[in-house]
């Protein structure tokens, strides 16, 4: 049985590191995209690998029904777009941007007759192609359209469908960075307490990995606890017991002539908590304090 | 052959969650230690279970050669002591404290004649005296102290020898609770960023789980970098992409309602590093900026 559906190539408009890498493996898979950059140049090393390169963006996009676009932001995006006729258009759109740029860039897809999927892609360039480096890409939108175009779509890197809410590719996208970035501002103060001593990074780093690993647990039971809300069950460290502790790790930082702006600010969301309520907070564990950063 | 030198029973000051902890896993293994408590009443339940109590600190220290100190903090531990003869003794101290502290101790001890070993315990109460809990006792000061005393000492939980300097198990301490609590509030924001979406924490528990696990590289090949101060090699996201993509970090946040405050400081802190050197610090990953933490 033939799908009919199933897109057999693509379009791809924007050549920067991240869509050279997607025209490469597409390329390398045996796919003939059609290309398009706004400065053309880039696109002439991939013209003799393969790709057929479009002159202008109206070009490109009326070579393929599936249309992917991976620009600098939202605004080139509609820059690149304008005017463009996209009836019947399937448009996934990798482009970095918010939630709310993104429903809004469904919306103006949607009045222009174009089906619709977002991408947060969680890979660097040189993750793509690569399968074993573990890279993916966020979709959220046109279910239909997930389904016609994944095959094509996880040539470069792996897929996971978050929902048709358009904005909850970026959403997951932005959640999984800002946890990360946390954790290194952690890692990096960690590092910059033993500066200076006589404390090998190299023999700092095996504890550190493990220790965060064993305090992953948080993700999991923090997870159950904004689902029941529950934060005092089973706490094993509880905020009043955190937060007192708190001082010793503003002073060693102190001692050690490394600033605090990293931890600080963690600390005093700690101590708000706490203070709201200390017969009801102090014996939550730190998951509470969450509830605090929705306005 | 008889190790002469080994400890065979000590005493244990402090009865707090931790102390009681560590006293009902020593009385479990068949050791009689002796204990003391500011308050008595804490002490009851643990003499019915094979404890002797000393009514004083100085009977209590008399009492053993080996005196295992878990109080409340420093400040603590110097009023408990003042004016005890501890000539000949072995102070281990697990009260939490700084580096700093540790080794003004570790002086005082040494003044009256005692060895010191300074702990700074991984664990909390509930994970002392279950080994499969993987808590562990960072332990620095004296290694001969260390060594006769480890048996008794790893009764209760497991051990890390970190160095001859005193003040070294308290900053290996404080170091990885830093790093843990930047990595809480990583996961806060993400957590803070999905609510009121739809989208379940525990969907969202598993992806964020495989991401820290994957993104933890960043402990070792900071580690690498801050050893070889080569910041630029071999970078899969450098510093200014990271400063450009942080934008849309804060755009987010600002969109779902959610305070960005556990996050600006590390965006702050990228931006400084680059607006330094642009040319020299932008194709850095972001290890570089770990430095400007140190005063």
């Amino acid at each position: 049985m033939t799908d009919t559906t199933a897109h057999r190539s693509l379009t791809l408009l924007g050549l920067g590191d991240m869509g050279t890498a997607l025209a490469r493996t597409w390329l390398a898979a045996g796919h003939s995209p059609t290309v398009w950059n706004r400065t053309p140049a880039k696109a002439g090393a991939l013209a003799a690998e393969g790709a057929y390169v479009a002159a202008t963006a109206a070009d490109a996009v009326a070579a393929n029904t599936l249309v992917v676009v991976c620009l600098l932001d939202d605004a080139s995006v509609g820059a690149a777009l304008d005017g463009i006729d996209l009836t019947g258009k399937d448009l996934v759109n990798l482009t970095t941007g918010t939630p709310g740029e993104a429903r809004a860039r469904a919306a103006w897809a949607a009045e222009r007759g174009a089906r619709y999927l977002d991408g947060g892609i969680m890979a660097t360039p040189t993750m793509i192609g690569v399968p074993e480096a573990g890279g993916y890409v966020f979709y959220s939108g046109s279910r239909a359209l997930f389904d016609s175009s994944r095959a094509l779509l996880e040539v470069p890197t792996g897929s996971r469908f978050v929902g048709e809410d358009p904005g909850h590719a970026a959403l997951h996208d932005v959640a999984l960075l800002s946890a990360m970035w946390g954790m290194f501002a952690g890692i990096s103060q960690a590092y910059a307490l033993t500066e200076g001593e006589d404390i090998a990074p190299k023999d700092l780093a095996p504890l550190l990995s493990e220790w965060l690993g064993a305090m992953g647990f948080f993700v999991g039971n923090a997870a159950e606890r904004l689902t029941s809300r529950d934060f005092t069950s089973g706490v094993v460290s509880n905020l009043a017991m955190q937060v007192a502790g708190s001082g010793t790790m503003l002073r060693t930082a102190e001692e050690q002539g490394v600033s605090a702006e990293l931890i600080t600010p963690y600390v005093d969301l700690l101590h708000r908590r706490l203070a709201a309520d200390p017969a009801a907070h102090g014996g939550e564990d730190t998951t509470g304090a969450i509830l605090l950063l929705k306005r």
